[in-house]
């Protein structure tokens, strides 16, 4: 994970996840945080402890509970805001911002801390005005889990894709058919 | 969306779809499959017309309905089979294929006609049996949308960030700050 520690921290926050309705995207938004490089999770909306159980499985498992962070979080306006003050940049992917390739230059070169904000339902207008950053991935509506996983392959250039992890218990041998799975601890 | 017809068709196959557990994944599998470019969109397992009826409004709204083709399919095997007679190639992808970068160069080149299948539940073991290229997205658990999204990013190499539809109404003006859309038909 050395790769990606040169920005100190690539958190993702999901903004207003509801228990019901997100429960297998909001999965999907932290599973794909943690297998495309970023340091943690954060759940806004509903603090909703399956989904946070769900990704520690995940950890055990697949290796990554030292290194990737979760929490909850109740007050984005005031986390953004700390964020920043800390000297880090809000970015918030929406098919409304500036097109990726016109703006991921930039955010790579920066270095800051780097948080992704990524809504579930309609995102409030203070998430346009207090993002650094509002990154379109197309100008289509699609998926913020497409989104996110784009962001993050442009970011690390795609040298995310060979993610491991030291703490994984099992790990993928790759294989042209069916599953190769080996116990590595 | 002249630049994607040089493979004359590339399609996505969502094998498996549980009504309820899968209904929002789904959709966001379709709705990847149209803004990345895919011809089409192919629904096994619970032929859910919800799914259809919504993906069939963003095309209405947001352009690609006399060019996006969706149907329903109840005999993957059979479908798999046919689109081999029929010159095509079959990808499934899978955490436990080989790696993206490993083959990608290959299914450019081929130019063959592309069936994309991507599973829900647990995968029957035919699926990889019978695909071309079984093909890995990172060797960890993620997200089949995200899976779908890299994959078809690395096939058209970027260019369907830049995505169009000539029959839209609606068009995206990309924005640093805010929501700009005009009425284009």
């Amino acid at each position: 994970m050395e790769l990606f520690s040169k920005y100190k921290k690539v958190y993702v926050y999901r903004l207003g996840h509801r228990r019901e309705r997100d429960k297998r995207m909001t999965t999907h938004v932290g599973l794909v945080a943690r297998a495309f490089g970023a340091n943690g999770f954060i759940l806004h909306g509903e603090c909703d402890t399956k989904i946070l159980e769900k990704l520690n499985k995940v950890l055990e498992t697949w290796g990554g509970k030292e290194y990737f962070y979760m929490e909850c979080d109740n007050e984005p306006l005031n986390f953004f805001k700390k964020w920043k003050t800390n000297g880090g940049e809000v970015i918030h992917l929406t098919m409304y911002g500036l097109p990726i390739h016109e703006v991921i230059d930039n955010i790579r070169k920066s270095r800051r801390p780097k948080l992704i904000v990524v809504g579930a339902g309609k995102v409030p207008g203070f998430v346009y005005e207090n993002a650094d950053y509002n990154v379109s991935v197309t100008t289509q509506p699609h998926s913020e889990v497409a989104a996110l996983a784009i962001f993050l392959d442009r970011l690390y250039c795609g040298k995310e894709l060979d993610i491991s992890f030291k703490d994984a218990k099992l790990k993928v041998i790759p294989s042209p058919r069916g599953k190769r799975v080996i116990r590595v601890s």
